[in-house]
């Protein structure tokens, strides 16, 4: 019997790997609900193949689609929670870009399904709030991120103490050859060059500032509970080994393969099975060619460094991280903010934040609100 | 309460690493019964340590030493047997060197302990009858070799189907990149020549000439339940990646580290679990260097290409080449056959023998003998 899978963000890059791992198994899973954040036109193609139960477009003001037969069209935020709780879907797949992607984690774990998280503002913003949701309820998280799909592949059958250091991998980004005084002059076209093509401009800035990996720092932190003294971060440019871990024995295992994101989805989906599966480039240790190892530059990458440092302060410090990487990006985008100023803004944003414990929906989104405004005031001083 | 520890081949580099890995736990484990094959005063010293129950000397014309107070000393196959089915015995380490430790492995297996195996032969020769002893009884079989320990680390907590493949990794050996001509003239000091410098001189001979490797394929083939078809070997010269498995999933986990026998050892004694501990150099990726992957020329190394073919043939081919190799590398180091003849040797041998399927231990101490006579036949004809 197929379980049934919400996707939300169904349109976006995730949502589609998501949509071609299902395709290979159609005995496995079954669509019961989609959500979109404004591509109607992407929205009505997925519900006319599929005709789920539900089909959400979350931004009321986009384009809707006529109703397809025997599927439910709706819009807006409360919509995009039915579809995370939708009682014939026994996974989520939570693959909404930004800080909406909380609320419907929260709402899938509370109502006891396995979630398969993609949205990284869920654990960077609201970590103590999604780990409670799992210690008080039936909800499984399982990440997508290729780094944790990474680190639970190789922790998978160990005793959760038998865990001592995780080395998290990062391609390094664009830049990571560049002389400093050449950062200064990087265009949004040289960051958006980065040779995994199908990122979306936001994932793909914050490779190559490493802010990403910042991100992704703090969730391990909250995922896998280490603290962030235990959390290394190598640079190894070819993306071949995923993640790694250390036992305590000083064992080291490592998750590996060319690179692609159907395979973390395909797992998000198993574990701890797996599935047999050849829809995936076979690895050839081989063809793969040499495998390299650096240290990060702190000094070139201070996006990295802060976001690491806003894991280490906790409470509301990562959510002001995340939120003022976020404005940080969108001007640089937008060409009125250089690339080596961004670490500025973030900068201003955590100094003028003062962290609180994260004991509510409410404490998170309020610390994103004010981490915003003194980011684009910070960005205001610093514009071009 | 610490589990008791018998170690067959106490004085040899594998039963040192072993000793070194019990002295940091002692809370752990005990000695209850020590073996060597005929290096007294090495077994005396460790009497004297460690006190144990009972130490055996198995060649009969070794020096004995005086006993001890409250050890029992014996010499002897016999003798052997009884250490590898020790009473307080809970684990069996099982590093004698050859074909006598097939007899140890079955003794221990029926024996109901859990046998942590060095043992190449055991395996490459009595595959069928250490697997049926496994089936049938209480006994517990962990490998010791650093490729098949980290096969072992990476399908632990998987399902025994979604194992795919193996890629034992290999060092490649001193002659990886010497001219074929050139291999003709490689005297016993350029094989022993190895990096790793406390190996016996038979294994580094087997690395050099990668007939190690083909002992290795056979191995897997019989701890793993894979076809020969599945279970691949890349050359990697650093030694960092121990070994690697895909999983029907495309998924692909490596275990590494710095190369290390006492790991492995402490994780045959712990498996599934792992005991913390700090002996062993912790792994920094950056230190390690660039990892490289090559495949292996089977012109260059007939040893190895032979090895598989007999694991391939199965019955009584793996002994027969595993016989028909040591006679050959006893050749080599006593000057006698040059090192580009060793692979002709084993071919003779192959050639000569009707595999029959392995359903006693006189039919592989049969395969054995012969193979032995046709190999020093074949030798005496090829030799310098």
């Amino acid at each position: 019997m197929a379980l049934g899978v919400a996707i939300l963000g169904c349109t976006g890059s995730i949502g589609r790997s998501a949509i071609a791992v299902l395709d290979r198994h159609p005995d496995a899973w079954r669509v019961v609900a989609l959500a979109a954040h404004r591509n109607g036109s992407g929205l009505a193609e997925l519900v006319n193949r599929y005709r789920p139960d539900l089909a959400v477009m979350v931004d009321p003001r986009a384009n809707g689609e006529p109703a397809t037969d025997g599927t439910r069209q709706r819009t807006g935020r409360e919509a995009l929670i039915e579809a995370a709780t939708h009682p014939d879907a026994d996974i989520v797949i939570n693959a909404i870009v930004g800080a909406a992607g909380l609320e419907a984690t929260l709402a899938a774990l509370a109502a006891g399904k396995r979630l398969a998280l993609a949205n990284k503002e869920s654990l960077v913003a609201g970590g103590p709030l999604v780990m409670a949701a799992l210690r008080g309820g039936r909800g499984e998280l399982v990440p997508v991120d290729s780094e944790h799909s990474a680190i639970l592949q190789c922790i998978t059958g160990e005793e959760r103490p038998a865990l001592r250091r995780i080395i998290l991998t990062a391609s390094g980004g664009p830049f990571r050859t560049w002389p400093i005084e050449r950062l200064r002059r990087v265009r949004p076209e040289d960051a958006l060059r980065h040779p995994t093509w199908d990122m979306g401009a936001k994932i793909t800035v914050d490779s190559a500032s490493l802010a990403n990996k910042a991100l992704e720092v703090i969730e391990a932190h909250f995922l896998f509970g280490l603290g962030y003294d235990a959390i290394d971060v190598v640079v190894h440019r070819q993306s071949i080994i995923h993640s790694m871990v250390e036992f305590v024995d000083g064992s080291v295992v490592a998750q590996l393969g060319f690179p692609n994101m159907e395979l973390p989805i395909l797992y998000a989906l198993t574990h701890p099975r797996r599935l047999p599966d050849e829809g995936t480039r076979r690895f050839d240790p081989v063809a793969g060619g040499d495998l390299t190892f650096e240290r990060i530059d702190p000094v070139r990458f201070p996006a990295f460094r802060l976001g690491v440092e806003a894991g280490r302060i906790g409470g509301t410090a990562p959510a002001v991280f995340n939120a003022a990487n976020e404005v940080a990006v969108a001007g640089f985008l937008e060409g009125r903010l250089p690339f080596h100023e961004m670490g500025g803004v973030i900068e201003s944003a955590l100094a003028a934040h003062r962290a609180v414990s994260v004991d509510s929906l409410d404490t998170v989104l309020g610390a994103d609100r004010e981490a915003r405004e003194t980011a684009a005031e910070a960005m205001r001083a610093l514009s071009c």
